[in-house]
């Protein structure tokens, strides 16, 4: 069922390209424009079947009835403030950007009907070879509306995500910023950091256990120092509560603490299971 | 082709009950004889079809051929200790332990056709429940020989790993060590701190990047903390490579250092890529 005639989608790198094609496959779009600042990129999205048309400027915002700014975190709000003044006043603005308290901060003020929205359907595989309409099936969407949120456009957003096969959380945008920074961002730095450690010549006596944990250490690394900088203050906190941990395991070997370090463990281990069941949890809810 | 009369293995967990599979299916034993702590294991091994019999005492070991020592690190030089009255002259004993250097130095003054060997072919899943014959395929076995080593017994156990789909890496016990500190026990030391660090109430705002980088989290606690107490002096020091890795990072995130932090970011990913390639290279020269 068509909920946008026209659908404008700036940024058309992984998330933003899926959810083109996305919109195309459940048909919630009479029209999706792409704009991308590489003329290949957006080419390739065409051929991809994520967007109806390349457009040739920003201009072509004026008639949209949703704009998806899906660029690197750190261009969002240049980009939010480049169209403000070109949209139709109930034009509904979302952003895809994976921190939220600066961006729906500003744009919230600026933009009527705009959402900041968060779906956690990333992956290390940046860019356009790697489009998938099915990432957000089963996924989890944080929206972050404000106290001046139209509640319609909220509403419309929601269905957009659902639609999609996302589960939606609500959440203020700083609470956000502060449960990414230990769900997301603290394992994106752990695992640079644990792959920058290893030797060059022990790479190859490893399994499966070293490419697991350091699996999202191949991720971009222009687009996550910018999101580090965007939530610094959180992450630090997060990272600061990790070593305390990592700390607390290392004192117990050293000292040979073999029932504290099996303690520290078999709770780890419990933790995990909770993970698990969450995410788990999750997926069949939405499944 | 028959490499083996009789085999018995001690400890029919996860590894030792996949060897016992692995061993019956590539037809290598004339008979597989499992003995477990745990009758009801033994008993689940044999439904399994990773063993032929159940031994009742240690005594069974009088005719082996070959004795696999599979049970956890902390235990198999007393069982080592336990049979080595009781083995043939020219029976050749092997344990799959995760660390080599205690183990080897001891067992190879006593037993004269005693190897060490490690199976890069874990999984965070124990025990019985798990068996596959396949997952030595493609993986990667050190053997850690010593000067006195059997020369005879060495080339029989290379062989034994290759017929099993591995690929031989011949290593001495005291490098092996430093070399899993980093590629192995490392990352699980990180892994487990990691998932200690997450609020319980963020868990279930969390995607596959938390997921898999805490994969190995869900290792059983005290295998693991054996493990990590038998290689203590090699992990402190990789820990302390992982720290001041993690501090270069807080750093340049401290002081907003964008390009610092984005070529940290950088070098990881290139590192991570290398990775992937060496374990890409090890598993086609296998397949």
């Amino acid at each position: 069922m068509r909920m946008f005639n026209k659908v404008v989608i700036i940024g058309t790198g992984l998330i933003g390209g899926s959810l083109g094609l996305a919109l195309k496959k459940q048909r919630l779009a009479g029209q999706v424009i792409g704009l991308s600042r590489h003329q290949k990129n957006a080419r390739l999205a065409k051929k991809a079947g994520a967007i109806d048309g390349i457009g040739s400027s920003l201009e072509v915002v004026a008639d949209a009835d949703l704009v998806i700014l899906a660029t690197p975190v750190d261009t969002i709000i240049d980009f939010a403030l480049r169209i403000e003044k070109k949209i139709k006043k109930d034009c509904i603005v979302i952003d895809v950007g994976s921190t939220k308290e600066r961006i729906v901060s500003r744009l919230s003020a600026l933009i009527p009907n705009f959402l900041g929205c968060h779906p956690l359907a990333g992956s290390e595989k940046k860019g356009i070879v790697n489009l998938e309409d099915s990432i957000f099936k089963g996924s989890i969407c944080i929206i972050t509306p404000t106290v001046k949120t139209n509640n319609h456009a909220l509403n419309k957003v929601k269905l957009l995500w659902k639609r999609l096969g996302a589960g939606i959380v609500i959440l203020s945008a700083k609470k956000h910023d502060q449960v990414l920074a230990f769900t997301s961002h603290l394992p994106h730095a752990i695992a640079f950091s644990l792959i920058s450690s290893i030797p060059d010549q022990y790479l190859g006596l490893s399994s499966s256990g070293l490419r697991d944990t350091t699996r999202i250490s191949s991720s971009d690394a222009n687009l996550w120092s910018e999101i580090f900088l965007s939530n610094r203050g959180n992450l630090l906190i997060a990272l600061s509560i990790f070593q305390t941990k990592l700390t607390a395991l290392k004192l117990a070997l050293e000292s040979k603490n073999k029932r504290r370090l099996a303690k520290i463990l078999l709770l780890a281990r419990k933790k995990r299971e909770k993970l698990l069941s969450f995410q788990r949890a999750h997926y069949l809810s939405e499944a």
